[in-house]
């Protein structure tokens, strides 16, 4: 009824990152893309191929290494209903190899609706006697903007399911500030929404002492992360904006409690687009993804220290 | 650019009311769930099947009376990936009816994955040579929690592709004030967002006063729905609430400039599930819900007084 599955792929990988599948088409490999128009055309069908043989090859690649992965729903619909049947496939097969998954969709709407998107996204639903998961996440990105109606009807489905939700609290874009900074009797709404998300997950505690609700705070606001670190002790950290957004290792440095646990930082672009950064072979996509992936593990971790799991 | 296409659909229909399409399986006449559960078993695709035939008969018995559909991407994610292929085919065929579609989806993100949402739910996409609309809505509801960075996106879209959007401002729910009716400055989180869209909508001029960044205000918050209708005269109000969530043709009034223009009120269940409350034959469903959506529109009616276009 928590993030602790998370945290204990987290202790046993000694690695507190989680790779991002954002997969444009774009990032895609040539001979991928080829193949699966050739099969299907240049449809959304033969693209959600593509995009799925694309993060099949990344998962093998860092399913030991790396303890999640993170599929932007965006990136999926994108290609239509085709593309969202490539989120569940690529769900169902991270899931396979063991890895936790953290579908972001940033959902949010009030009473009954978020309890639809609570059943879609980390439940079940019944279908006559039949019962059936309709998307595979074990934690879903929501958005608090609608008050507590919004996140109290996830609550019970994580607690039924095991499962966790990551908040939006102080996100990693340049323009964040304009709501997010703003004080409300002295105190920012960033913090405001981190107060609840404390509050929310003592409806979901956890073993190692963090709850099922997480927040997601930027690496590119190293200040707001540390303070939050120390104003939200049961609340873990979604840290988006390593690499491609800009902010480094030691941005995220204050994310961290004296056991090495507190948050897990995003990679997308860095791991996905490695193979064009090195300008690789770019049959050697998955090789190079698992290069920057340890790069990546062995500059945060010389940050962080051991991980250790006190209970 | 804007909404000006759903506006004229308003002064035709002389009704400004959408009927949101929130299929749960429990609106669904058994007799439709029967068929489908013989053709496809009582999977996720025979659920899925079984919406997008009710759907239909909806669409079919409203087309020629109101002027929208609001799909709610929630229900159709519950169903997995089949659910959200019928998201598409409610679309096709409310748009095939002349139907203006507003795809509820409340998306939010930062940057470039918002152009992944812009382009998945209100523009098109490149697949080798060809180009295709991965989506079919008109206007897309979202969440502006992260600012500019998360709606500027979208607005690039919706210019080249002759769409809207409606940013939530205050939401209908109870909870919606915790932080929403926050001030900052002197000024509520509502009306700072509200005050945004006017902002985003220059970008957007529309013919009839209205730009393409319209806001969702709840009826169920009348008084504020009045004072945002005067504060914020370049901003469309869609209006949740009315009926099942309590509030009546009153509590819109505000919302409407003096040609009757200025929102459009929003009944999922009193529409969808009006054979239920009639008790009527579940074979009538069509009927019931086209009787339900006259009713709607004449008590809407009586507090707006005609429509006009005034450019």
């Amino acid at each position: 009824m928590s993030l602790d599955r998370l945290i204990e792929k987290i202790e046993q990988t000694q690695n507190p990152s989680v790779a991002g599948l954002d997969p444009k088409l774009a990032y895609v490999p040539e001979y991928i893309k080829e193949k699966c128009f050739e099969k299907y055309g240049e449809t959304l069908k033969g693209a959600a191929k593509a995009l799925l043989e694309f993060n099949k090859g990344l998962i093998d690649a860092l399913y030991d290494i790396v303890p999640a992965v993170k599929p932007q729903a965006a990136y999926y619909e994108m290609y239509g209903p085709a593309g969202v049947k490539t989120l569940y496939k690529t769900q169902e097969y991270a899931r396979s190899k063991g890895m936790y998954v953290i579908t972001d969709g940033k959902r949010n709407d009030i009473g009954t609706t978020m309890e639809a998107y609570a059943a879609a996204h980390l439940g079940k639903v019944q279908v006559g006697k039949e019962t059936y998961e309709p998307f595979l996440g074990d934690a879903l990105t929501v958005n608090g903007y609608l008050g507590s109606d919004g996140i109290k009807p996830l609550l019970a489905t994580c607690r039924d399911n095991d499962k966790g939700i990551f908040v939006l609290v102080k996100t990693s874009n340049p323009s964040s500030g304009e709501l997010q900074d703003k004080k409300i009797d002295g105190v920012t709404i960033y913090e405001t929404m981190g107060r609840m998300c404390e509050e929310w997950g003592r409806d979901l505690p956890g073993v190692y002492g963090y709850s099922g609700v997480g927040a997601v705070v930027g690496a590119t606001y190293p200040d707001q992360l540390k303070y939050l670190r120390e104003k939200l002790p049961a609340t873990f950290f979604l840290i988006p904006g390593y690499g491609a957004q800009g902010a480094g290792a030691k941005d995220i440095a204050g994310a961290f409690d004296k056991n090495g646990l507190g948050g897990i930082v995003n990679s997308s672009r860095g791991i996905m687009c490695a193979y064009q950064k090195e300008k690789c072979d770019e049959h050697e996509f998955a090789e190079a993804a698992r290069r920057e992936a340890i790069r990546m593990r062995d500059e945060i971790m010389g940050c962080v220290g051991k991980i250790t799991l006190n209970k």
